[in-house]
Order: C-alpha cells, then sequence, then structure tokens
C-alpha cells in the first residue's frame, strides 16, 4: 500500500498534468506509470525528477540501453522491488534480450561478491591505480 | 592495513601463482593487482574469483565494456573504494572517456535517488510491469 | 509469513507481558504492533530493544517528531518496508503534514543522489571540514 | 585520490564558474569546496545537482537545520565518509550542538538495528499501518 | 512476479536439469527450490553458482551451521526476503534452535547499530588493531 | 578525523570512567579502544551501547566467537572498515584461525552474490519455505 495516494489524472493538479503530459510526449505512450502518480503529490519535486532523468537517461555518450541496465545493476544492488521491474522493462522496450538480462545480473552478482572480498580483506589500493587524474 | 598479507610472487605457493600466470596471460600484461595476491591466501577462493570473474567479464551478449561500467555502478553503490578505483581503470583501458564516467556517474547517481523515492513513497508495482515473463 | 510467530498477550510470557504493559502506558493506546509481537520470543532482546527505543525517541535535545524524521530517512535508505509505514504512521501521529513528508523524501533521494556521486568520483575530503574536533 | 580532477576557478571553465558564483552568493562565503570543483568536469551535471540541492535544501516546510541531519543520517547509514564531515559540518554551521550530534547518532544507530530486526524475522506490517493514505 | 520463468524439470534444457540432479543428489532430496529453477534460464550461471555454493557452503574449517548463519547474517542485513526464508529454513535444518535464531537476529542487530556509530563518529582505527597480519 | 573527539581516561567524565572500568574488568585488559572513547562523548550512549554488546556478545546459545564471526560477516557488507578491523581482532583473539578467516570471507562473498541474483531475477519464495512458524 502507497504512503502517498496514487493520482489519477483527474486528481493530479494542472502543473502535474503538464509533467504527464511531457512524458507522454517524450515515451510517445498514454501510459503514466505509478512512480509520476505518486510524485505527482508534491508537483516539483514531480518536476524537477522528470526533467532529470529525462536529462540523465536520453541520448549522449553512453547508450540508452547500456543507462538501463546501469540503472537495474544499481535497483538491484539496492534490491528495489519496483524499480527493478520498470528498469527491466524499460531495457526490454529498448532490446535487452533474456540472455542479456541474465549476463546483466551475473555481473551484478559478480560485482557485489568482490567488493565484499575486498571491504572484508582489506586490500590496499593499488598505486598503479591512483595515477594523476588529469594525465 | 590489509587484513591478510598482500603475496609476492615468492610467497605465494605453485596453486596460487598457476593463477597469477593465467591472470597475466589473459590480460596481456605482467602486472597481477592487489585483490589477487590477498586472495592468494586461500589458493581454493582464488581460482574460483578468478575463473568466474573470467567467465562472467569476457565476450559474451554484453560489450566487456558496458560490463566494465556496470562493475563500477555497483561498486559506487556499495561503496568500495579498492573496487571503483580498479574498475574504472580497467574501464578506460577499454576505452571508457571522462564524458562517459561523468555520465555513467550521473546514471548512478540518479538511480540511487529513484530507488530511495520509490521506497519511500511505497509506490505499488504497476499491473504492466508483472506481465507474463514466459510471453 | 514471519519467521517467528506473532504472539498476542495470551501467548506471550509474563516478562514479555510486562514490556507490552509498558508499551501501552508510554504511548497511551492498547495498541501493541506486531514488532514488538515477534520480539516477544525473545523476552530479554524485547525488554532491551524497548528499553533502548524509550530513551533513544523521547524527548531530549531534538524533538521527537524530527527523530522520527530520521527514523523513516534511514528506513527508506535502507528499504525496510516495515519500518517505513510503522515510522511513517507515527511521524504523522506527532504532526508531520503531507508536504513535510514529501520535503523529507525529497532530502532523503538527494542525499543518496549526493553520496553516490562523491563515493564514485572518490572526492577528497576538504581540509576545512577536517577541524579539530575540540576546537 | 579522486578519479576526476579537482577544477581550480581557472580550470573550470565557464558554465561551471557561474554554478561556484551561484553557490557563493547563495552560501554567502568565498569557499567552494571539493564536491563541486569534481562536478565541475561535467558542468551541466554541476548545474542539475546545484540547483536541486538549493531547491530541497533551501526554506520549506521543513526547518534547514533538519534537512541537514536527515542529510547525515542518510550519509551515515550509507558510511559515505566524505558526506559525513561536509553535511556535519554544515548541520554544526546551521546550530547543531554536540548534544544533539550525539543523540542524532543514536537515532541513526537504533534505525538500522531495528530495521535489521524487522528483515531478520520478517515482520508483518499491521494493518492498522496502511490506512488509506487519502483518509 | 518473477523476472524470468521459474522453469520446471520439463522446460529446463539438459544442461540445468544436470545441476537440478546434483543438487538433488548433494541434499538428498527431491525438492529443487525456485532460485535454481529461475538461474536455469542460463545453464552456465546456474553451473557456476551451485558449483560455487557447494565449495563454499560444505564441510571445512567452519561447521556448515554455522555458514548458514553467517548466510542468514547477511541476508537480513541486505534485506533479500527470499533469501532469509532459505537460509533460516536450511540452518533450522541442520540444527538451528528458536533460540539461536533469536540471538543471531540480536548480534546481527547491534553490528549493523555500532556499524552506523562508528561510520558516524567517524572513529579513527586503533594502532593495536592495525598490527602487521603476517605476525 | 573524527567527528568528536577520543576521550582519554582524563577528559572523559566520571559516568564514562565507569564504563571504561567495565569495559576493563569484562575484558581483562587495560586497552579501551577509540569506539568507547568516542562514544564517551555521551555518557548515557556509552552505557546503553556497553550494556547491550556485553549482553549480546556474551555466552548464549551461540558460541562467542561465531558471534564475532556474525559481527564481522555485518560489517564486511556495510563496509564499515573500523569494525572489520575491531571485530576481525577480536575472533582472532577467541581462536579464529587464518582459515577460517578465509572461509568466512568466501561465505560473506557468496551471500552478497546470490542475494543479489535474488533480487535481481524477483525469484518468488518457494511455499515450503513460508511453512508455519509456530509448527
Amino acid at each position: 500500500m502507497s504512503i502517498m495516494p496514487v493520482l489519477s489524472d483527474e486528481e493530479a493538479g494542472a502543473a502535474a498534468r503538464a509533467v504527464f503530459d511531457d512524458i507522454r510526449d517524450t515515451r510517445q505512450t498514454d501510459f503514466v506509470n505509478n512512480f509520476w502518480r505518486v510524485l505527482a503529490n508534491d508537483p516539483a519535486l514531480l518536476a524537477r525528477t522528470w526533467d532529470k532523468l529525462k536529462a540523465v537517461m536520453g541520448p549522449g555518450s553512453i547508450d540508452p540501453l547500456v543507462k538501463e541496465m546501469i540503472y537495474v545493476a544499481v535497483s538491484v544492488t539496492n534490491g528495489c522491488q519496483y524499480c527493478i521491474h520498470s528498469h527491466t522493462a524499460a531495457a526490454r522496450a529498448k532490446g535487452m534480450t533474456d540472455q542479456q538480462l541474465m549476463e546483466l545480473m551475473a555481473v551484478v552478482g559478480a560485482a557485489n561478491e568482490t567488493n565484499r572480498l575486498v571491504n572484508g580483506l582489506q586490500v590496499p589500493v593499488d598505486e598503479a591505480f591512483l595515477s594523476d587524474p588529469k594525465a
């Protein structure tokens, strides 16, 4: 059960509906998922969050499908069920195959394992990894 | 300070040295970083971990550079300093530009933020995201 | 499904019931929520945990409503569904408005984002932040 | 060692310097801390992050000092050293006493403990906590 | 709802079924739980994961029941519901009593609390804890 | 650098010194590590934390060495450097061998990996794991 109501188009105020419209326009779909409908309880937070995601997840120097995979990797590490479902769906819509999904999970699993082996043994960072970042 | 000694080639036993040799062979470099030298205190753990990473991070349906970016994303989310340094170096060696690095961080930051907005508001998963995975 | 039974007043032993009574007394309500009823399977753990929370969450130099908000912030970051529901309810009972709730989530989201930007880029701590804590 | 260079005013481009100026203006200080100087490697990310924090952390329905305490609580839970130092400094600048700092830590510690007791025992959410959020 | 299908013996390919058979053989039961049936969508990942767990969780210098308790402790800290249920069941099957379960939770809770007190106060590591690991 | 001063015996107040004395008495050593010396800035928090740890980590239904291993497992998962060093030292003092330490890390690593495979694939909990906890 949600902490704040999932607002329909009618329940959302004008400012929130304007964001819904931009989401529909940008994604070329009439579907506005629950995340935005709950954020609509704070139209300024909704607008800021949507503007940020549009800027971050859109075309750039990293492929949008790769960005979705990175999003899934973080969500899996944090155990965010909603985010795993929504961003896996987004990655699939952008072309992720089942084979790639399984391979993504294997990488995420391995990283979480070695992160802890490193933590646990307190491995000192190699000098070779600390060279001047400007060089 | 490491919890277990960082073993030189001389200090490592024959089983561990055989893994070091395979690392050098696979990566085409003489450099064996501290992670492996600390794992060498348990040659079976060293061998299993290296075999796994070689299988997971090698060529497959996801590009090796993308896999390194995913590894970095997980390590950043977990706050593993060593892993951030070593896998950023690996990603750079595979071609990641500074622009891509900054964009990767932006995606990881955004995912960590929205993961918590979703958690905090307990957004219910949309039916649309729960369609039959076999379909 | 709970890992250990949710004990009713009748099922709980005398030591656990004494804690239930103190909870009712302190909160001025007959309601004892499931957290305490599951902890009741280990009366010593129940008593220690209740005594601690009573000491920590009660009046002090930080306002009790603010303490509940901090509790929610931690629970959201950790993704603890039960804790998010129970402490949001507690914060609302102490006067948190919907506007404050949304603002709290915005702060928690932002902190989780910048925590990762800092991790990912390994930003060195400014000297200005490391001044003598006794000064 | 930072992953990307900590840019001085001279090294930062015009877009980044404009953000630095707004930081100085808003905070009424000449000091621009390393977080912003590293983000300056991606001026768009820098501008978005600063605009967001200015909006989120400024005056609203929650007191700015309380917001800083919430920020510290998240940073402590995530173990972000830089963020703990910078936001503790910010909270102290806004009036947090040593007594409040210790009390904040006690709340954060208690929340992290009970989050795990709840997780571990899989305590079911009480019906009383799931009442209609619109009610 | 699972992201990938939970494969029955008939749906799983020959390679996956061979792993299922080894699981049945090793555990002396006909039951193969869902974790393995979902991993079966990537037979190589299934085989690697099973081989690893068999090696790690089997007899060694740490008692198998203690290993299951450690597994539960990690799963509770990460909030992995499935893992808490499956490894608590495994620990119980190996002899863990209810009293030990409650005591395990108390230790996990306490560790999560003091981890944050240490983080939050940035306690410097004592020299005494940093003695030469080879000594 | 610590956020609050590391108090010497002389700087600590009488209430804190009484706790230091009990630590010395219980552990049969003159050494009081930094964790307690920083908590001493809030004598009530110091006393509560020490009393709790003494109750939780002492003899019970789980062996004290096993409890220390569980503590290390949590600290490694959370990446708490101080806690890893202090509780590894405590486990060694109670008899943990290097072989056991490496095996502990292998279990912690494996658990962190499979926790994420389960999260990522959203594996449904088997009915067999959800049997009546009272049965």
